[in-house]
């Protein structure tokens, strides 16, 4: 079996990648080690910027995504009792939309089929082999089969513990990682949203988030332990502590009621470097991580998918291998920035153990600065709506 | 002996104030522990806001400052082995000029002398007394022989070992307070400044600063441990060690030559809260400090100034005590925002200790950001050339 381009992984990126790369007539076959439901069922946030929405038009995919997400002009952030409203339409003439990851997913899926494009599922033991020669070739196995496939490029597609990353030889690879001494608790609910823009809380007791899904399903988040366990936290010790993390008018107006789902995530900023080696290119959580603060994760793999489809499009169409070439150089370009924000926004936010009244202080006038100086919103802005490509 | 305003401290800040009051019928002593010699002899930095310069030219004080001083529009960044311009200038509207702490100091002893405003040498054990109550007065010790002075109101402008703060009681102090593992080796020297700006320097061996006097008189400056001793420097080992820490370019470019000057300071970022209790208002060092970073100690010292200044023309001249009232939570605000822009910038260009690889590219994209986003830039700008009073 051959493919020019096999993509390791079945989620957003790798599907997007797909899509992208079919348009433009380059064959690619997708590996998931799930099944199609089990990738649907996975909750994740889903926060676009402009960049991965023209990617998704540019894939064709983007109708439902226009139809029922929800544009959202700006943010709030809460703080010492009140709001203040960040205006990214104004500040950027760019909008972000909610509209969530497994919508995307799902969109992807569908596309997929309705042009035949090949998604192999259930597959077990996939083995990147010889990526650094001419050559390279991927093997599974596949109900008890085992198969080959060879191929031109690997996307290594397949998340922070997939197999991709893992295939890179330690003695070329530098990893940086930063874990958050808490979590979010999160919560999905069967409630209107309290607001309809997101509120992002820095409170005495810790962070909180107030996010959405749709106009009667409503996600929300507080900063917990790591030691946290979700069945530990009754649906009404959340909303009590969710309520009094939010300012006054907020809290009065939070509709409560049963939640659908109820988890904990660890945070973790984590990049590896190179993103290529030889014909395999990294996408994504493979190759970095960021905290959910300010919901860059799905954003900073659509620049990746970007950058690698523009180099394989180069490569297959112009007989140019320089996209390729500088791949790892130019997605790591852009990754630092997502990286910086995510963690500066997640460092504004929360509570930390060791911090002293002094880093209390020097928070508390870091947001006062956002609040009040147009620059530093202008900046955020930029950073929010996601740096150009 | 009776005079309306009691400045305890003969400091740029408490000088400064008195000039200001007098040039509006406002009567005050100045007692300073020191000599005037002594107090010349100081050398500090001494880089002036806008803001610090009107008050000058307000205070009648500022011919010289403009005649010698040196308009800088901008700044150096080095960073990365390159270096990259932040036009203040062109961002701001507003450059920052460069003349030394000491001829700010002795630009206001003159004036002072030359309107015969009274200032008293050599004071020994002051001691506010009843600063809470509607008398306060001021005892001390000259020449052997103790004094008082009967006051309506004290200004505590004896910098951060003074007497003023500790005249507050503990019980209404709140202090914050943070250490910087590292302090600064700085020179000066007779040579000719390596720049006409002043350069910044990020590199892998720590922090340095090239800064100046005038065209024959440098200032450069070089992190090091806060266990150095500056006799275990030599001239020598110093400039090697900031060619070091300077981009090629500029480092071929450094003229060297024998140290008039060597010391080790260390950083440190403190402030007390509230700044007045009763009749006693604290301004400069006595509140606050601030890593010497981006240059914000006489300017915040200003600042305070500014806001007292206004106060107490208000009390005498319009008998409204609105001003003074606020006086605290005014001078504390614009305090907290130097306070965040000194530790924010302090961050970006020192090594610490504890810095993880992860942490350092978190640096590194950080001062890429500012040198990349134009936002990022105005907003630096807006706080070097100092916020508005």
């Amino acid at each position: 079996m051959r493919h020019q381009v096999v993509i390791v992984g079945g989620g957003p990126s790798g599907l997007l990648l797909g899509q992208l790369l079919h348009k433009r007539g380059i064959d690619a076959v997708v590996l998931e080690r799930k099944t199609r439901d089990y990738v649907l069922g996975r909750i994740r946030a889903g926060v676009l910027e402009t960049g991965l929405v023209s990617l998704m038009e540019e894939a064709g995919v983007a109708d439902r995504l226009h139809r029922e997400g929800y544009v959202h002009d700006g943010t709030q952030i809460a703080f010492g009792g009140e709001m203040f409203h960040l205006d990214f339409k104004a500040l950027t003439g760019k909008p972000v939309i909610v509209y969530g990851q497994t919508e995307v997913t799902r969109d992807l899926y569908d596309a997929r089929e309705a042009v035949g494009a090949r998604t192999e599922f259930n597959v077990d033991h996939v083995v990147i082999h010889d990526a650094d020669s001419n050559h390279p070739y991927v093997t599974y196995d596949q109900h008890g089969e085992s198969h080959r496939i060879d191929c031109d490029f690997i996307a290594g597609c397949d998340g922070f513990h997939g197999v991709s990353r893992q295939a890179i030889p330690l003695s070329v690879r530098r990893e940086y990682e930063k874990t958050y001494p808490f979590g979010w608790l999160g919560v999905l609910s069967r409630t209107p949203p309290v607001n309809d823009e997101l509120i992002y809380a820095n409170s005495d007791r810790g962070f909180a988030l107030c996010s959405m899904r749709n106009e009667n399903l409503s996600r929300y988040y507080v900063q917990c332990a790591l030691s946290d366990h979700p069945e530990d936290w009754t649906d009404a010790a959340f909303w009590s502590e969710l309520k009094r993390r939010l300012p006054e008018e907020v809290a009065g107006h939070l509709v409560t009621g049963p939640t659908i789902e109820k988890s904990i995530a660890p945070l973790r900023s984590f990049v590896t470097e190179p993103m290529r080696w030889g014909r395999l290119f990294l996408c994504g959580d493979a190759a970095h991580i960021v905290p959910p603060t300010g919901a860059k994760g799905l954003n900073t793999a659509a620049s990746d998918v970007h950058y690698l489809y523009q180099g394989l499009v180069q490569h297959y169409l112009d007989q140019d291998n320089e996209g390729i070439e500088r791949y790892s150089e130019r997605a790591l370009l852009r990754v630092w920035k997502a990286e910086r924000f995510s963690w500066w926004f997640s460092s504004l936010l929360h509570r930390y153990p060791h911090q002293s009244p002094f880093d209390l202080k020097m928070q508390q006038a870091e947001i006062a600065f956002l609040r009040d100086n147009s620059s530093q919103q202008q900046a955020f802005a930029e950073n929010y709506v996601g740096l150009p490509y």
